[in-house]
């Protein structure tokens, strides 16, 4: 297991879009919020996921790496819509970002997720950042996947 | 992806109560018949399970081995009662039994299976086999979890 530690932004502009990113494919084999456990598609591999409740901006995470044929079929498994999204990993004063561009039904969103040593370790904020919705329940990827952007 | 063909039977008597067998603990992610997500300590190892739905007696099933770490704090994170239970494998006639022997709530339930390559496959019936419950839901272990035998 490993605890992450997570804050999520928005994202304005168009400077982070940087390169060319990697194809994430990815459902939910739960969406609980207790117990959410997603499978994804990255690039040419899978993972399963088992992330436990959001106690602030931490959570308990279980990630193993799956033959891709697996997380193929696994997708086709999930619950509700696949989620979309072109991630690319972009490095501000030493800081390592992760940005999402979601695709399909929520495609015009963009955020950016920064991962932490502790609640209120200190970063630099890119330019390109905006406001901050690490609480804002609506973007978790879970819930995007059965209420997407395009819907709110 | 293992496509999973089992025929589940109840047991008489005790000529099956053979050996010390092995502990299983083990709970649910997700109890959806649509995709059970299971996790399992069978002795000292530690298993995710994901099983499709039931289409007669055959499923998809994909089976990870996860450290046993996580298999305990994945248990925590269940939905749910746990449920404990005693296997032992047994063969007769060149078949391999699985005899479970539940514990707790479920205590003086006792179940065979048999792992087939084929629906129609025959097979020679043990002295201590009881009645078929392939097609009883309340018999599934992710029922089980919620509504034990104690309580039916």
């Amino acid at each position: 297991m490993a605890i992450e530690i997570e804050r999520k932004f928005l994202v304005t502009g168009s400077d982070w879009r940087q390169g060319a990113g990697t194809v994430f494919s990815q459902g939910y084999l739960n969406r609980d919020k207790q117990r959410t456990v997603r499978v994804r598609i990255a690039g040419a591999q899978g993972f399963l996921t088992i992330k436990g409740a959001n106690r602030g901006a931490t959570r308990a995470e279980f990630e193993y790496e799956i033959p891709l044929a697996d997380a193929e079929q696994l997708l086709a498994l999930c619950e509700g819509p696949i989620i979309q999204k072109v991630r690319r990993v972009l490095v501000h004063a030493g800081s390592t970002w992760e940005v999402d561009e979601f695709e399909g039904l929520n495609a015009g969103l963009v955020v950016a997720e920064i991962e932490l040593a502790s609640e209120d370790q200190q970063f630099e904020r890119p330019a390109w950042l905006g406001r901050e919705v690490t609480d804002d329940a609506r973007y978790f990827n879970s819930n995007l996947a059965t209420t997407p952007f395009s819907a709110w």
